[in-house]
């Protein structure tokens, strides 16, 4: 598993670099889902869950963006997907410059989707486009069901919201009802799954949605 | 409960700004706590339990830093708290102007202690000297045992790490232990209080905690 250290790209306009390299995934034929959460969401596990179901019939790579560490990449290439680390230098998000580098280092394979994993945080890595086709939201059960109401760009800017850890309810005050509500607040067409990549609760409609989504890509 | 819109202060020296806040506090007689932890932690909840505990002996002030919403406030006024909403204008933390308005927002009166509740980020506010007298970090069972190797500037920044939601931990894969290594590695010096709000588990420990450092300041 690679590993590479990324610097704030110097670029005059991210939008632009972005949209460049949509383009440039979409001539590869590649799908990218950028996963934004707040620390501790669960979204290595959940995309340890999905690699799982769907690496047979897809070819999946992940980069996995983080201050530090390469503990994620590590379970991720153990599930059988081809993941890259990259370290953001301190960055608290992920931009399309950067984005792009770490796709370059990926490699040259064809691979049919690529998951970036984002800086776990609900504020900066909303703010930046990462060139991505899809973007995905991650809440956890134990996050509360008030996050909508404190981090209302991620939610405004995602085009699925997954809440994980459904197999916790009862041990949390979390209202799904309300949540929903409040997400369809701020964006009345985000999907919303609701998953526990534990029980494997609600795995299914949300691999057949990312399957849509790349059969439209 | 007032609501202060804050911006970005543009002042050539953070920490120049941090350490007369500090001297300012100092010589009020008032202690300051940072508190910083991800979105969904219990940072509010623990407050709260924090006020009703401590409130019939110890003045508290409390000032919640949010991009949006008003939700935390009105909790903690609800407790007996004297509490005042800053709006960061999309700002991921708190810097050292920005809380020096919040506290002289929060009015004259003489107070004992203070809450900085900073934005739910584990990155930026971890860069930010707020002035504070002591940081604290608080990490949930839920978000996992590996979060000092994913953000160690936090840890290693902090004073105190509290562990909440340990009422749940039979629930989760965190090991209380393996985490405890991690942080001392980072941070040998720091006090760690693994807590129930809900229970009650722990906190008179913390609440000691919080005596001591006023009693020394």
């Amino acid at each position: 598993m690679k590993i590479i250290e990324l610097n704030r790209s110097v670029t005059e306009s991210n939008d632009r670099d972005a949209d460049a390299l949509r383009a440039k995934m979409k001539e590869k034929g590649v799908l990218m889902f950028n996963l934004m959460s707040s620390p501790g969401s669960g979204k290595t596990t959940l995309l340890s869950r999905v690699i799982r179901d769907m690496k047979d019939n897809t070819r999946i790579g992940v980069m996995e963006a983080d201050i530090a560490s390469d503990v994620d990449a590590i379970r991720i290439e153990e599930m059988g997907a081809k993941a890259i680390q990259a370290h953001t230098d301190g960055m608290c998000h992920m931009d399309a410059g950067m984005t792009e580098r770490a796709f370059d280092a990926l490699g040259d394979e064809q691979l049919d989707i690529v998951f970036l994993e984002n800086v776990g945080n609900l504020i900066c890595p909303a703010e930046f486009d990462t060139g991505a086709g899809k973007n995905i939201m991650i809440l956890s059960v134990p996050e509360g069901d008030d996050k909508p109401l404190k981090y209302p760009l991620m939610f405004e800017t995602s085009d699925a919201l997954i809440i994980t850890k459904m197999d916790t309810l009862s041990y949390f005050d979390f209202d799904l009802e309300l949540c929903r509500e409040r997400v369809r607040a701020l964006n009345p067409d985000i999907r919303i799954f609701p998953v526990s990549a534990v029980t494997g609760e609600g795995m299914e409609d949300f691999e057949n949605w990312i399957r849509e989504c790349k059969k439209e890509w």
